[in-house]
């Protein structure tokens, strides 16, 4: 799967993409610690949510639809949060302009996926309580995610 | 100001109510570290995001962008993050539905209000980074950060 705008976005170490819609990426973030975790990225520079078009807008929601859908049948994740933050991107002057969203399922449960136990110890609360924890997946663990989301991803 | 549904809100301690689009509200939430902060909840029950109507979700682009723009003009924000968590609405079963997004305006510099200076210590970091700090504000100051803001909503 290849996208132009997606070789941009490489210096962020966003992850691996995994689908893309009219207007956004959907990345597989590095950091596994909540089974599914991704990053929803616009296909094109812009700084702040307010700047995006009708078109970009509708797609999102198509986006946030197809992806949630995906992530419950997959890992059968229990919830999701969603934030568009964009704090590093403000370090810069002027700002990073790679507007993007974090997608973090979260599970009451733990959840088996290919014989390795996921949890979500902080479920209930912000994963930023949980910045001690690291959960390293191997390529080839993380290729069997990115084909499980895939799968039911319908895009 | 009144809203039936904000009467429903009450237990969730969001805030204040400072305005509403056709399916939002827009509240001064309690928390004022980061000056203009506020809840957009949804006028009417819902557990997550995907389950949004198309009406809903385009309201809430207009939404964003009145926010953004009367909280730029009102008090200088640098950007903003939104967040759509529920973390907590899932320690209960069922979940508590009242769907909800966080707006944090950020500030590179740190901004003269009504004689009281916000600053933004964690600018370009999560504002989780930062629970330590509080910042009540008087009721007398919250009344004009609402009616600051309220002066540029345009809704």
């Amino acid at each position: 799967m290849e996208c132009e705008y997606f070789e941009k976005l490489n210096n962020q170490e966003f992850g691996d993409l995994i689908g893309e819609t009219k207007y956004w990426l959907i990345i597989l973030a590095p950091d596994q610690r909540n089974l599914g975790t991704c990053v929803v990225a616009l296909k094109r520079e812009e700084i702040e949510l307010s700047a995006l078009n009708p078109d970009e807008w509708a797609d999102l929601y198509n986006t946030v639809q197809k992806l949630e859908n995906a992530v419950k049948k997959a890992f059968k994740a229990t919830m999701f949060n969603w934030a568009c933050l964009m704090n590093s991107s403000y370090l810069q002057d002027p700002p990073t302009p790679f507007l993007h969203w974090h997608f973090i399922p979260r599970y009451k449960s733990s959840f088996v996926f290919q014989g390795k136990t996921f949890e979500d110890p902080c479920f209930g609360r912000s994963t930023m309580q949980d910045r001690g924890r690291s959960f390293k997946v191997s390529e080839e663990l993380k290729n069997k995610i990115k084909m499980e989301i895939i799968k039911y991803l319908e895009i």
